[in-house]
């Protein structure tokens, strides 16, 4: 079933590996099983309705087990199956674990940690980005791959590597460190200045002189470990770049992908996700924790967001993980409720590492779709329910987009450049930061994109900063002109502290920002202890306090009580731009967040909605997913069509616990 | 006083160094001090009726200063003069603390950790057990010792080396993993499939790609990892009996031993025991802990299981260690107590570390026989008594047996396979679990051996299995065959897991081990956080529960309450056969394991013991140890006689706190 | 404006640098802006009345940028700004953090840890004082500048180096810990006694054996770590000597300085203040610490007892520093009062890091006089009128010296050898102890002087040890006279343990002192968990307690209740010598302390002092300062000025939150 032909120079996208479907299915490692167990897998795939899996990942050995050997004759029976099968193949580089040969022939392969430790084989990824030989062996499996299978008519995804994780701090990292940074700033002068060499002796005279910030007796320098971390990205990426070039040499009318982690500091993924066909994510909330929706909830957002559109849930578990301090499974009906989250959010794929939980090896306590119970566990007969629903659903569903008004801003380079050693309180983290705003929003029944700060906000009604510790002047620009056009804006502490380079901005926060949001003097950051709670007006601050001033007209909504800063403003509202200048306690910055998007125009999909209920709109259709253990009514007025059951729902419908509906007019 | 000639071949034992009486002593290092004092040590020795000092331990530097040299003059006349004051010697060869030349000169015989850290000399146990190097200067140390002392009057037993318990992750380790592994596998692909290296791409094409598991990115391998602690275990174990072969040839008479740490992780001591004539271990509870008399109890009992007889207690504190965060004291009273303890449970030797407190050095706050208060501190006069009642009661009970109903399986394979960090619980560790089941059967005053699960257990009436993750097929059969005819068995969770290659049994548990139980699926696994409880039918149960169906006609004796496992079974009995899916808060566990027992016909010794109160047998003799500081009164049907006072005792017992009894009918 | 010629070889001093006036200002690193602003920074600092700026500390990279370059033409002009506006200038060698290139070029110049792993540049303090490299290069600038500006008139005192704390295990400092050693003991035999290398086989056969005590398997020699505490001591301080003699050279009749941090554990700070003219130390209370203020008292005391007069504050912080967990500012008056305890306990110079707060680096957090608000934040107006107040009183108090009738003796070999890993409890942390003793006293308003265990305390009339575990033999002897020329003696636990070489005195404590407190035989001791209490006569005992005996005419004051140590002495009395084996709870050990001062004729000094107020004679002036946030009023019989405010004061004074008063009569 040969793909039409596609005009040139356009990519192709997921669509084209959906073709009205929800792809369903797993990654899938058949070569831990006699090959004599597969066409067991096929008749379980099928009747679980699984239409996709990702093949290769970690196969390198297998297909290299020395030297320049090939071996792909397994490969080929597997794919041919799988074809005859109808199930679709997303076909992994193997590059994320390179065979044991590599490290012993090519020590120079191997990353070297801060502290000059080598990881060595043994575990995965243990790849340095910046070696020329893992490189070029990296590409040499990788073309061979795609000239083999780049036309093979099972094949439907490109998937490169795996979970772009890694760091290295050998002295060929630094060489390719040095070369990053001569391209970003020309010349020595430029780098010393966009460092502040000037403190602490630390002027580079000669290129040579620089490292990547290894161990040292104290705080390193902020801005050469920023650089790092940007260039550690940078890297990465170049690495996926080439795999993916060579691929799309011999297959461009196929997709390609990578599966990002969960909000993972590590890579700058509004960069990446550019350079992909498909936006994909790996997601694993905890099945305890009483806020893993939400985290699926935000993280899917922002994936959807980097996506622009439909995008693929690469991996998630049927049941426990391993490498959690300890490990729950997924009550009965988790899987499904979470399934049916992700595709609420955008998702047009919903996968699973892996398809069969592994008997051997280090993951062999993370489960699979079919687990060590086999076809009668529990697990695997939910994941049977879920493909076929899916499948009922898909038609409606793929391809349809998600219309929000309201955004977060978000982004990498400030998380990265906020998070230096030196910090005023190691008790603020960015991500539970970002987490606590979009908690609050997700609770309001509030649907939100994620926006980079400096991309195009005007089709927002309302726009939220948990935090941007660094911003551009461009950046800032656009804030201030958004709200200047209208748009309403919601701001966090330790915002505009920093520029590009981390360097404070004078008065310690951008003037134009203090201007838009009527700050004055910033006197000083009161950082609060963990724990720590600060009266404000009718609610507590969590987290950080400020002694700032108002300015002109700007309200002061709540101020500090008590205490050294009594009547300050922890609430700062000039005109559409308000300011927080700590943490409300979560009820509190729902309701101000919720009180402010009323004000802004903003609402959620349903009114009167229980707080244990999801509603997500996508398309014409409305997801509403309860995630309590209780069953619950749900007031929707008027009349619906539930697509999972086909039954016609008139002014209410209830949900069973973890229960879910999909309702079209 | 020559020994009699023994039979060739018939290997001497610990009655050969006893010879009716209990060894009392401690390791005795007067290299310390100047010459002159030692006769004053023999005088304190002689007054508190020490027997037998351990000799050499660290005396590797002293007898060899430079390369070659030996300086054997002070032993010489230590030896003579113990002798002549009728006090026997262990000598120990030196080889647990090479001197500093050797590791200057032979950087090769320092170990590496697995981060490639060098350990150097400066505090004791810097060799590397893979080093040709190594072995060779502590075999020519071990050959003219035992050239020079191995006919010696006042010798009574070799102490090869001292706490075997390091590692190595050197290049020469990895060498000697290479050829162990060759020797187990035979072939790569043996390797490949045990090791399961299909996944992550861990596949080995050449012997040379091998190393032991240093440092990596992400989790390691789990069969390789357990492989290189079966390794370990075997290099020290070819590093002692290298030692012992060498003494055995200069004096076959003697018997020959090495100290244990107790229930320590790193050597498989029921192979190391086999290969032992004297079976000999340290001993340090925690003064504080309420529960230290049960840890000395199951160290105790395994050390008498393994040396199916009597045993040596090699190291106890006569007060403090300096080693724990807070080191107490023992309270008045308690070094007699335990004392006491280790002989009721088969000690025939109770010796210390050390004779002497150190002044200087790193163990110079380790409490000695004779402490830093000397001759008028407390500690010395209690040891004083402690000496006279050894030699009143040794008559009557050196080589005395045990005999028990009940056992507790243990293996250090099936530990070292459910210790990998992904498994499921971080919070599950094996040796608390084991000491939980421990305590239940100590605490209902059942004194039980301990087997390894392939020792043939039909002498046996019941059988517990706290935990034995890794079972291989000999193992099964022999416990479901032990059922069969006529045993109670009672087995916890996380048994019968994995095969002897960490390989999980389809099922996620052995089939004929569910069988047995009348377990039917095993859906999932329920680990429980730190902390948390789950109802059970009328108790609480710890760490795990799990969602399993049951079987044919096996009866849920306990089932969950409320939650996501609301009825299914947390106890579950299948004829003699009992399951565990929980760890019961430790009452209920007490309760359980009673109620089985008494319906197995296993009694503890005296009925209508007060909870305090340790009774064991031995012999003829009954031990009874009050373990509270309050005194108690011990009904003991009929009359005896105390051999620690002598006094005729008569239906009932009075026990001062700390007390004992030893009776006699 | 140059100073008048000193007689030879009388050292120049503080008073030479303040010249009647009390030094106010802080580190000055312009480097980090463009020449442009310096003039504001004039200006302001005119405004503030800074007189003194400390210049270069950093400055390495800057004056060298590359081997042998110089460029001074930027200090040239900055010393003539400062010159001309009357600023005083403290010159600091740079060589704290030395360029990048000389890492570089010179790997040897990198420190190393006990683990081998190098501490790269990037940071600061990269410097091993081991390598003749670095020396040589340190010296170098150390000429070139002490040749360029050793006659500048702006020169006002010389600032070597920054805060000395680093240490090497590199192979070139185990070269010179051989050289130290031999120095010490002469002998490979006396190295060998004193360490106690008989025991665990560490007898040294050659000096080439030695090395620094590096990671190791189990506990290391504390001997062997205590001396390379001494060792890394000594070479620092070698480091110190040779940069001071240079400048020294260039300018005899300039004092030279090294600021200590604050009760640092690294250097013996009375051997190295007797290398200086002028003894300074950086002071960083946490503004959140309920007793930072005590903290300071006691950081204050302690130097001035180094300084045996009047000295510098070389560094405190205006705001917030950035390297604790979190991070808080000074509430409004705090960073004036604790300006003023300074000088009221000695110092006649009162300075900042640092001036203006960085915008970039690791330290872009760390307040500045001129913090990110600039001269609009409360901050700088704070610091404005600190300068102004400190002018007004400088008259009367520079020079000044404060007479105690109270001793606390502190030694840093005691401490370094009491805190070896294989103590008795890890719970007993010295700083601690010995800020819970000079708590005791700062809240009964005692103000007491330091003094090192080997001084002539003839002049007091009472001393107390919080603890000094290792004593010299002279030590003993003294604190056994002071006593019989009726001296008052309080005593803590863990004093006299051990001698120089960290040798157990025999008995477990020197028998001199047991004599002295009239102690029998100490049988044990009992350390206790972290948090218990133990009863005794009226109080609770932490940390610690013995089984000891009283001996002779001893009286117990207060006995231990209950528990195994029922009726054994909590505290001891012989005489004028008193005895702790537990350390009161707070509340208890100040009203011992004060009674027994009360004896000892030791009084605070004023009557009837609130609680919250500090009250402190320096000279003829009276501090009184209110360290609490709320005002309140003291009780002053007769008539005063107040210093501060020029206004006469009757009777009684109040002082606001955070308020002070400078009273002469």
């Amino acid at each position: 079933m040969p793909l039409p032909p596609l005009p040139p120079r356009v990519r192709p996208a997921l669509a084209d590996a959906t073709r009205g479907r929800i792809l369903f299915g797993g990654d899938y490692n058949p070569e831990q099983w006699p090959e004599e167990t597969w066409p067991d897998d096929i008749r379980l795939m099928r009747e679980a309705g699984v239409n996709s899996v990702t093949v290769g990942v970690f196969s390198w050995a297998k297909l290299e087990p020395r030297p320049g050997e090939r071996q792909f004759g397994w490969l080929d029976r597997l794919l041919e199956l799988l074809h005859e099968s109808g199930i679709g193949v997303v076909l992994a580089t193997p590059t994320a674990s390179p065979p044991p040969w590599l490290g012993r022939l090519h020590p120079d392969t191997l990353p070297v940690d801060e502290d000059g430790r080598t990881e060595w084989w043994g575990g995965r990824q243990h790849f340095s980005h910046s070696s020329d030989t893992y490189r070029h062996h990296a590409a040499a499996i990788t073309e061979d791959l795609a000239a083999r299978y780049g036309s093979h008519p099972a094949l439907t995804m490109w998937h490169i590597n795996n979970e772009y994780c890694t760091y290295d701090h050998s002295d060929r990292a630094a060489a390719r460190f040095r070369d990053w940074l001569k391209q970003r700033y020309g010349t020595l002068d430029a780098l010393n200045t966009a460092w502040g060499t000037a403190f602490w002796s630390q002027g580079y005279g000669d290129w040579a002189e620089i490292h990547t910030p290894r161990r040292a007796h104290y705080l390193r320098n902020p801005s050469q470990v920023l650089d790092f971390k940007r260039f550690t990205s940078d890297m990465l990426l170049e690495c996926y770049r080439a795999e993916r070039d060579i691929v799309r040499r011999y297959s461009p009318h196929i997709p390609v992908t990578t599966n990002f982690m969960p909000l993972w500091e590590g890579v700058d993924a509004w960069r990446w996700a550019d350079e992909e066909d498909v936006v994909s994510v790996d997601l694993y909330p905890d099945p305890r924790d009483p806020l893993g929706a939400q985290h699926g909830a935000l993280v899917q957002d922002l994936t959807r967001s980097q996506a622009r559109g439909p995008w693929m849930l690469m991996e998630q578990a049927a049941g426990p993980v391993n490498w959690r301090g300890v490990n729950h499974p997924k009550p009965r009906g988790l899987n499904r409720l979470w399934s049916l989250q992700a595709v609420a959010r955008g998702a047009d794929a919903v996968c699973y590492f892996q398809w069969r939980q592994s008997r051997q090896g280090a993951e062999k306590f993370h489960s699979g779709m079919v687990g060590h119970a086999g076809e009668e566990g529990r697990t695997y007969r939910e994941v049977r329910r879920i493909g076929a629903e899916l499948a009922r659903i898909a038609p409606e569903v793929t391809g349809t987009h998600t219309v929000n008004d309201l955004a977060i801003l978000h982004d990498w380079h400030s998380w990265w450049a906020g998070a230096h050693e030196g910090r005023l309180s190691g008790e603020v983290d960015y991500a539970q930061v970002l987490t606590a705003w979009h908690r609050a929003l997700w609770e309001s029944h509030l649907t939100a994109d994620f926006a980079h700060p400096e991309h195009d906000l005007t089709r927002y009604r309302m726009v939220v900063v948990p935090q941007l510790y660094a911003l551009t002047d461009t950046a800032i620009d656009s804030l201030v002109a958004y709200v200047r056009r209208g748009g309403t804006l919601v701001s966090g502490f330790l915002t505009g502290i920093a520029d590009q380079d981390d360097r404070v901005r004078p008065g310690g926060m951008d003037a134009r920002l203090r201007e838009l949001f009527g700050i004055g003097t910033l006197h000083e950051w009161w950082p609060l202890e963990a724990g720590e709670s600060i009266r404000c007006g009718g609610f507590g601050g969590t987290l950080w306090s400020e002694e700032i001033e108002s300015a002109g007209d700007a309200e002061v909504v709540a101020a500090y009580e008590g205490g050294e800063l009594d009547g300050l403003p922890a609430v700062l509202r000039n005109g559409r731009a308000w300011y927080l200048s700590t943490l409300p306690e979560p009820s509190h910055l729902r309701e101000l967040l919720a009180r402010i998007a009323a004000q802004a125009g903003v609402r959620p999909p349903l009114d009167g909605l229980p707080p244990q209920v999801e509603a997500v709109r996508r398309g014409e259709a409305l997801f509403l997913l309860n995630h309590a253990r209780e069953s619950v009514t749900v007031p929707v007025p008027g009349t619906h069509h539930d697509l999972l059951t086909g039954a016609k729902v008139t002014d209410e419908v209830t949900l069973d616990r973890y229960g879910a509906a999909v309702l079209k007019p």
